[in-house]
């Protein structure tokens, strides 16, 4: 068990205005209520104009019974005199979690094991696919699989089914190789985030193919970025990337299959991050601490 | 001293359409004019109407004498039989190469300081700059340093002393960060490859400005890229990629600082295996034997 | 399907004392019973008294049944001629592997997905553990799980149990983090090579405890090394070895974490170069081509 | 300029042992000074019985002259409370550094040219070398140059001026490939710290002729690895280190050569880092903000 999971312990993260005071405010309330930082990390755009950012984990006995109050502490003490947001949760919490997927499966595969093996701070509710393919996989794991045939006739219904699971029951969606775009209904409707994983080094190579275009290209490397999904189809806040050497004589099957393990890899830091407070999203960037 | 530096080492690479016997017809010639083979790269981009290329380094005493011989060899042996394109070079036969910069030094002083240890196989001819201040850097180096101011209404008289100074005289063009762009009729006049190191991971981030672009972009990498220039801007074959990791709170000037690492570092290992005839062009891919 | 893997193509890896005319005796020889070479690596450890490894790969119709021949000819055309160590293998004619575990999962699950996928070009035999645990993990891919206990009793007795199952059955023996010390007498009698991941970047950390070592020692990177194994604890030829960075930060529990997503990689590389026949022994150390 | 180097920015480094309310206390005494933290980096090795680790990086408008206050201040408000060791530096008040070097240059000139780009946030008060041919190199950047030749028979009387050179004069030591021992007795001396950079991947290869060891041990990777000097040779803590990927037909002086790559880029960040005043020591380790 990672420390950050233990019971007792609380993350804030907060944004505001850049101004002084922030971080004596926030560690003194901690202090005041009996709490002891395990790990402070911040971030300003600049000191002037700039926008701050800071996620901090603290230990705080008896945190779930007195979450509460710490909640309105912070918004009375710190978040109207710095114009804060700011969202507090409890480290041993696990957001709930809808993995997409279609028929690979490399990158659903790493989430599960993952989470089999205690890495993953979440819980997944559920694992939603336009293909059967994968459902015995993912049963195997004890996790449900639904299977929900996305085409052009009825890709309307099949996203009001999908928001009708999701709705109140998920905190997060991971889009693992999940191969239907998501329509600007579906993400306004959504109400959570989503992460994607996208199988090039964006900004290059943007939209379908990205492989058979890094071998027309003849790049040196190739990889893969994990990005919230945004109206802007490959444009969303990067969360994270990595790359791998390949070389000439890699053909485009062989190139799948490196990138498949970028990948996965990138997905899975990525969703860890996001699951842990660590990703703020800020315009078309994030902060990762 | 490199092995394939040595005295009596000999290169060919050679390009062909892919058929059988042509390894064999190969080094069956090196073997009947008594050479050793050193080292040999292949590859075919498909058995079926494929293109074939061969980089091999052999052991040939007194090759600097039987050269020519060796030379009609190839051509009547080889050459005519395979419809092959193939060129013979003297391992100790350094490439002549001209350095263009502007002001930024890392580029330069990196290949300078490899030159002088010995770790490139290649005789700079000039560094030539549209701006004095690297003269005594460059100087220092025993090294001719050529001031040609380039401006708007300069550009083509500058050009034409540029070709006076290189034609016949070098057999390769680096740009190491030269800040201008070279006209078509530069390219088409000046007969021989130049290698252009470029401050992103292309095709991310194409034209001016690329650590500002990663910046305005948030990516959690940033690259290099070392390409033979053609008139397609930042277009041109890559030879080299590299990538380095960044995180939100590295400004425009820290991705600058870590950039130039990566730039002179890919820069001059595309330099170095161009120049010992490891680079082969394939429409606008490379082969890197 | 990797181009490597169809029907009709061979793989000649050969060894010899180093010497004029090797590559053009290969190469004639392929050519004349009508194969088309299709990659060829070699290296020598020097000219002078040096020892020559080659790799060469080829298309020849009809290879399955003309294989005893070809064989023959190596034999007699080659080997003699060259005092040549060689073997002739088909490329779709997998190695059958079997594979070790304890308790441990990440090696083994990886290896059984790449499996699934069709990455690696092997059959996997049997799966042999000490405990029960990862049986119905194992299963679910349709493959044999033995379990054999061993303790400092019956170590001799499930040693010959061993014996038993794998001779004249399997070509490699893949250590998946199995947490046994094999004895001297197993190695000699059990006549394939037997492939372990060791959890550190040998020579660094040898034994047990390896992240903990890691740790007190305060490295900044944590690796892991896929080596053969010999009577020589952790001594054994390396296949492959990466790193991956680690701070101040991270406790053993993360550094294991870290050391997972290592290793596995590391092991299926391994794993699938040797079941490629790239890799070649030389005396404490590999040729990987 | 690095925006840590400006003027008016303090950096409070402190140890003490782990308890509630430090980041408070520490955060709320900048605060009362009119300062505004910039960055705040802290670990602890445990909540039970561990040790606490802090770096503030604060601007406070008129630091310099202030100076004394602040110190006296933290003395009284937080080293007496927590029993904290502190050290309170100005950003814009640069370590006094000398490199001792001796006929290899590679880390020199990488130490010099960056320093020269204003990416070192130090001043070289000279360098030291047993051998002369680095002078000139020296003497162009404007750096006294000292040679100081050592043999077995005036070590002592050289350690002797050395020490008379350094006290009092540097904060720093840098050895650059510096291929003396130095005595315990220089050591106990000198008073301040010295940084060396050991040509592999420490704790493997520790010694002489590591590249040649890595040879012959047939390692995938070499690497280079950056430690403040101890009594005990290669054992002292290490700051930093990397690697980079070889292959069995690179030989000795192939390594070497890839090795001098590493060796630089890891030697450089270890001083920037050291005089960042993000790197304290713990034990046979190092904490790395």
């Amino acid at each position: 068990m990672n420390s950050e999971q233990r019971p007792d312990i609380a993350r804030l993260v907060i944004s505001c205005p850049d101004q002084h005071g922030i971080v004596a405010a926030v560690s003194e309330l901690i202090f005041d209520i009996g709490g002891n930082i395990i790990t402070l990390d911040q971030y300003s755009t600049g000191v002037e104009n700039g926008q701050f950012f800071q996620r901090t984990v603290f230990h705080l006995p008896g945190f779930a019974q007195r979450r509460q109050t710490v909640q309105q502490e912070v918004e009375e003490r710190l978040a109207k005199r710095f114009s804060m947001e700011f969202h507090l949760t409890a480290a041993d919490e696990p957001k709930r979690v809808a993995i997409f997927a279609s028929k690979t499966d490399h990158c659903l595969l790493d989430l599960l094991w993952r989470h089999r093996r205690g890495d993953l701070p979440m819980d997944i509710s559920m694992v939603v696919s336009n293909h059967p393919d994968l459902e015995s996989d993912v049963r195997r794991f004890g996790i449900d699989f639904l299977h929900i045939p996305v085409d052009r006739d009825n890709k309307d219904a099949a996203e009001a089914e999908h928001l009708k699971l999701l709705r109140g029951k998920v905190d997060l969606v991971v889009l693992a190789r999940y191969m239907q775009i998501l329509s600007p209904y579906f993400l306004a409707e959504v109400g959570v985030p989503i992460i994607n994983i996208h199988h090039s080094f964006l900004p290059a190579f943007i939209g379908a193919g990205p492989y058979q275009k890094a071998k027309d290209r003849g790049v040196k490397l190739i990889g893969a970025t994990a990005h919230y999904v945004t109206e802007d189809l490959d444009e969303g806040p990067i969360i994270e990337q990595d790359v791998i050497r390949v070389s000439h004589a890699d053909d485009v099957a062989q190139l799948t299959r490196f990138g498949a393990d970028v990948e996965r890899a990138v997905l899975s830091r990525a969703v860890k991050w996001h699951c842990e407070d660590r990703v703020i999203r800020h315009g078309s960037t994030t902060i990762v601490f």
